[in-house]
């Protein structure tokens, strides 16, 4: 018989199959359909490998890739919040709470507490490697609109400062990009996809 | 102006995009559909992440993790080459070799260089490292079809023979789980869905 240990890593494991069927606002770069948020985790572990380079600090890429793993498990319980919804982040760090203490409870204590870590740590955005993992979950889906047909933001009316204000964090982290999110920011309020004014 | 590099490693990201569009014989737990290989990507990262102290030698966790980000990407081109698919499995390297060589080829050289290695190490299993991202890899299906409807082996004559081979990597690397392996095949063999012989 399997240890009580084991038994909950594999229950945790099962459980964290329903990430697969979180949706989020963002369309895949086809169009075809919304993604959801266990594709987009290994989208932004992809990115991180091949985008640390650029990161003008020191940060820890292993602790990026177990944080990017974890960081949209409490979807699970708690729902994607899209980045534009001000209603729906009033209501999400405590949504967010109540489904990390059932989630990562579902582990042994020792690995609840190391994931749950993990997560705060993404969530508060004080360290480095916390920083940078912030910076591709920007980043990304910025990158799927621009190469798509706007998804998200055609959808939704979403003015040129929210934007601004949520890719900021990418100024700082990924330098080198920034040039490039300033460029599709100017290129999509041409086109009227976002909006210059409220 | 961003540099070629930076142009060649977000051409990269857009084009991985498509692995979200490749669909693998198993299913979902809750049996709604099948899944891709992107998110199954995601799913082997979390496992290695909370079974690693389960594998009794040394490995290389970051490797790992990068490995198991990468491993399927040459089947954007190649497709997913189901395990019991012997005759696919005559044609599978030269398909994936050609895929390897485009797909990663659209990345800086020396990253493309990295990834290729990253892949082929997999492919090959000649490492710790390798082994341990191939036993979650065979692990994972077969818990998502053991607490499922048994998806994949449902709709295939698949016989004991096959999926004891096919599982045999877990039984050097994660020991402490091969019990429970075992006990999965049996009773999918006691009812039915594995055949106890070809």
């Amino acid at each position: 018989m399997a240890d009580d240990r084991l038994l909950r890593q594999i229950a945790f494991l099962i459980e964290a199959d329903k990430l697969k069927n979180i949706i989020r606002r963002t369309s895949l770069v086809d169009s075809s359909r919304q993604e959801n948020s266990a594709e987009h985790s290994w989208h932004l572990a992809l990115a991180v490998l091949l985008l640390a380079e650029h990161v003008p600090f020191e940060f820890d890429l292993l602790r990026a890739l177990e944080m990017l793993t974890v960081h949209d498990l409490v979807e699970i319980d708690a729902g994607d919040t899209f980045a534009y919804d001000a209603a729906g982040h009033v209501t999400k760090a405590e949504r967010e709470r109540v489904a990390a203490e059932r989630i990562f409870g579902l582990l042994p204590a020792d690995q609840a507490s190391r994931l749950h870590e993990l997560w705060e740590e993404f969530e508060v955005q004080q360290t480095p490697t916390a920083r940078v993992a912030n910076a591709v979950d920007r980043l990304q889906p910025l990158l799927q609109n621009a190469y798509s047909d706007g998804g998200s933001w055609r959808s939704h009316h979403v003015t040129r400062f929210q934007v601004l204000h949520r890719m900021a964090p990418i100024e700082s982290t990924l330098p080198d990009v920034w040039p490039m999110v300033l460029e599709i920011i100017d290129s999509f309020c041409a086109s009227g996809l976002i909006h210059e004014n409220g």
